[in-house]
């Protein structure tokens, strides 16, 4: 190799594009990783720090909430029911692909809820997340919510996701 | 450091070596995370983009089909009733085991099907996964899929992978 | 870019140093996404590679073992049982912390236990993980596992981790 300027500036960009690529993907996967622990908690204020605050959280046709208010999900008379019952939001690890500064991902949650000695599984889903670089990182702009109950919308969200 | 020739084409190597592991890892679970959302959509033909043609999966001892004949898992009757019923194909995120252009990795995967007003387990598995890289990337060589119901070799599946 | 040594010195340096931070972050994914399948293998003995000698793993205020006696946990008549019945133990992908030398990851588990014609979720618990970097690598110093049951304690598991 020789040592001019100008093909080590190439070669150093190369290897910075490709770290960019994994490091978006680590941020990608550790932003959804977060939900299930944070919505476990209790604590939906720190639900903020995933979503955009123009974001959008939607759980099938008539559930929908903005990223300015996403930490009231964990205070709904059903959220606070799974709490109390002893609860565990699932999440899959997320099929990623990225695209500059926006990201979709598909993966699968499962709300599980003790009852008696064991837990139930009360809700399965098809998740899609729409996911947009921010100044704050990366972030949620839209992630949609649809339960695996044979409807074919639900099944469509794992493969075709629908438009911002 | 001396900025000769030699050692710099070292430190990049050194560094281009250190990043196509991490793309390995990064590749490899991007496939596998890709398997559930697929087969739940119902769009069996996808299936043939994560397998390579002669590869192969198996499930138990009984069944067994070709990377090329793998779009037709999704027309099983067994899966037609998992797909109206609702059903969720749920993978854990995998160990993976990576040398050169071959690589092995388990998980554990699960079938919950919508019965009534919950979802219920259907099948608990062990998986060992194969792959191997291609020109069109890494694809599945081998799957084997074992319902994890007490049989000790589907436990040693686990932790001893069968030879290819 | 000037191609002067001190220059390249710097971008080597900051390539590396992002290098690390991502092979950090797949160890230790790697490191959590070998519990399940071992635990499930029933040998106890591969459970060493994952926790520190002086490491801990506590279950609920009852049980507690040391890295050094880890092994012996697959030896309980209850594990025994799960693993004659047919069990898996499901982990989730981790949200991890790194910090230097030492890391902090939350996740859920669940043990997935054969009855009957299914399987059902016999424990969905609360974890977290506190890892150190040894001349081995990453492995486990304490985890702490607490039953999803309605326990504000389980809850607080997942968002403020006790010190050390």
């Amino acid at each position: 190799m020789s040592a001019n300027g100008e093909n080590l500036e190439e070669r150093f960009s190369a290897l910075e594009k490709r770290l960019r690529a994994l490091e978006d993907r680590a941020d990608l996967t550790e932003l959804i990783a977060r939900y299930g622990p944070i919505v476990d908690s209790g604590e939906g204020q720190l639900l903020e720090q995933l979503w955009s605050p123009n974001g959008v959280y939607e759980i099938g046709e008539e559930f929908r909430v903005s990223g300015e208010q996403i930490r009231t999900i964990t205070e709904f008379a059903q959220h606070q029911t799974y709490l109390s019952s002893g609860c565990a939001h699932l999440l899959t690890s997320p099929s990623i692909n990225i695209d500059g500064d926006v990201a979709h991902a598909v993966n699968h949650s499962f709300v599980v809820v003790r009852a008696g000695k064991e837990w139930i599984v009360d809700r399965a889903s098809a998740n899609e997340w729409h996911c947009e670089r921010t100044e704050r990182g990366w972030r949620v702009a839209v992630r949609r919510n649809m339960l695996l109950d044979g409807d074919a919308a639900a099944r469509a969200l794992l493969t075709h996701p629908r438009m911002l």
